[in-house]
């Protein structure tokens, strides 16, 4: 049992606040807290249980953090703002005596750059003051990350080749809009891709690598190569790996849009004077883009996100391996007002929350996901509604 | 001869203000104002000629420009600024007695509407003044009307049926980028479409009606019904015409760039709050794009703008005429500085204020171009740039 407190009030952290309360077993007080307090206010209501407390804060600044946390006095800081603002809270935790959690890596504002550097960097700092990191704790960095731990521990000898495979075959039935932050998303998409091979970064132009993968209960949809977060730390901790890729589908519309929002200066991340103004195009295009937050009610269709893993089994032969789960943007909106993109990211967070409340994952220091046992995870993702399943030596299609 | 005020200083001002100082004979001093005095400095530094006086004016504000019309003493404004800003100018010409002239019809900034409805309205107001007021003195609306009056002069009895027909053929070289302001380009085309027939307005879709005209030096290319405010007046001067359209050639990729800047909410022209500030859309996407007036260095290729006109000759006879211009942007940039869409608007109006300060276009009241008599301005039009074209009895493709 322990206190938590979630920070942010987007559509990831609205399903982790439901979904923490439904936890009640081993979350002895909950605290919403964020920028804007009626935000916190308004998903307290929803779940409608008033216990649950509110606060304002800005995680951009360790001070307001830190007093927070000493006033609260929580056990686990479950970071589920946005990615810039990892490294002051991480700091503000050490500074309280606050475990951490996150389902996403640091990235500087000004400049579209994914690795975990700077947030392994506080490994010393937080394993002296004995307290737990836990990164990227969402899906994807996170439930992916934990398919590889399970099939190393309970089919593979060897790893040889790992690929990630994100499909979201949901549509929400508006000309565009973004499944996530769309200013996230967005400079996520437009970076240069890169995958692992043979030891080191192969890097490709944006998108430049794409081929057609078939998805369980959805069929063939186009998937494109980008780099993500969870290869970093995999190869680092799997070293059999050699060949790590990560793809996502986009539609030809989806991509088509992205390319004229480039072309016209939209996705700049360098503020432009307007008006006297300093304004970043691309947080302007977020305000004037629809909410992700408010897809959900014409969400329809669902994701499946996996893992497609060939090597060497227990047995010494070659085998392959594929783990995925298939979520429902409906069923992810009627239990929590959210849709499925929010829900994927925002189950495994209370996951691993819980995991450390009860003690299995905890371990002063900073870790990915995949170093601690992923047994346990893998038995809450069936309960708490992130069923999953296995296809043992599939054509991979990779 | 008589003193002149440029008001305006994007590319059709600078256009204009080349062109009026190489007819000196007539114009005696030259003013040039906008809001932004250095962008009036700049303009006189191209042309070298320091006895052009600048000033800055708001052009939204009645007092201000009373003020230096009152101090300049000009007898004719050209108006070059934004549509906006026709009204308010109107009214200070009133005030001050100074005649009036410009190139594309009022349009209030907060509906994109254009109709002649607002400027009409002054004319009694011209002729008890004793000042005169050419509305639509460009070249579409402007010389397209000219090129039909001077067709009612020598050629038909009856114009039954009159297409205007425009299309640039340049090429920019930049991914994305409109050739005047943005703002004013994006609302024009994404309104509805309109044309006349059989005495009434047929309302289309936006870019509903589409064909592939064949354009001189061009060949062939897809061209869009569109609303264009000419027809209003054509239609009304020539009550014979029995259908009356506006066709402007777009690319695929404009298109495509067009409607993914709708459909992500950027063609907005109501404000939303960002950060405390109230931002129209489309104005902070301007913002963003390239500035039309930077595009002449790259610009090759060619504008052909003309009227296809089909009727009862002087002889009785059905006839087809074709009568047009091609402009060269490289051409118009070596002599401006600007490419050919300022350069096409720019000319026309420096010849209309050239043939006011002759006396020949100069009368009472609130008028549109065709009303004048056409032959003094097609005469120019030869010596000053651009030159025309025709074909009679020839395939009109509509």
């Amino acid at each position: 049992m322990g206190k938590v407190i979630i920070i942010g009030a987007g559509g990831v952290a609205t399903v982790a606040a439901h979904k923490v309360a439904k936890n009640a077993d081993v979350f002895s007080e909950i605290m919403i807290a964020s920028r804007t307090k009626s935000k916190c206010d308004a998903i307290v209501k929803a779940i409608g249980n008033p216990a649950i407390k509110t606060a304002q804060v800005d995680a951009d600044n360790v001070d307001e953090l830190t007093a927070l946390f000493d006033a609260f006095k929580p056990d686990l800081v479950m970071n589920l703002a946005l990615p810039y603002q990892d490294l002051t809270i991480m700091e503000a935790c050490l500074k309280s005596g606050v475990s951490y959690l996150d389902t996403a890596n640091y990235e500087p504002r000004d400049v579209a750059h994914f690795e975990y550097s700077w947030q392994w960097a506080f490994k010393e700092r937080f394993e002296q003051a004995g307290l737990t990191a836990i990164l990227g704790c969402g899906f994807d960095p996170g439930v992916t990350s934990i398919y590889t731990a399970y099939a190393a521990k309970h089919h593979f000898k060897e790893i040889q080749y790992l690929d990630i495979v994100d499909c979201n075959a949901g549509n929400h039935h508006k000309a565009f809009a973004t499944n996530f932050n769309p200013e996230i998303n967005i400079r996520e998409i437009t970076q240069k891709g890169q995958y692992w091979e043979d030891g080191k970064w192969v890097e490709t132009e944006p998108l430049e690598i794409h081929k057609t993968l078939t998805y369980p209960n959805v069929g063939p949809r186009e998937s494109y190569l980008l780099h993500h977060e969870e290869i970093e730390s995999l190869v680092k901790n799997y070293p059999t790996i050699r060949r790590a890729r990560f793809w996502m589908t986009f539609g030809e519309e989806y991509l088509t849009h992205l390319r004229v929002i480039q072309n016209i200066g939209m996705a700049g991340i360098e503020p432009i004077n307007y008006e006297g103004h300093q304004i970043v195009p691309l947080q302007f295009l977020k305000a004037v883009l629809p909410n992700p937050q408010d897809l959900g009610a014409n969400y329809d269709g669902e994701t499946s996100i996996g893992c497609r893993i060939r090597g060497i089994g227990k047995d010494g032969k070659e085998h392959t391996y594929y783990v995925y789960n298939n979520c429902s943007h409906q069923a992810a909106y009627e239990e929590t007002g959210m849709q499925g993109v929010s829900y994927t990211t925002g189950v495994p967070a209370t996951i691993g929350a819980r995991l450390f409340m009860l003690g299995l994952w905890k371990r002063p220091g900073v870790w990915n996901v995949e170093e601690f046992d992923p047994d346990p995870f893998m038995d809450e993702l069936n309960k708490q509604g992130l069923p999953w399943h296995e296809l043992h030596d599939c054509d991979l299609e990779l």
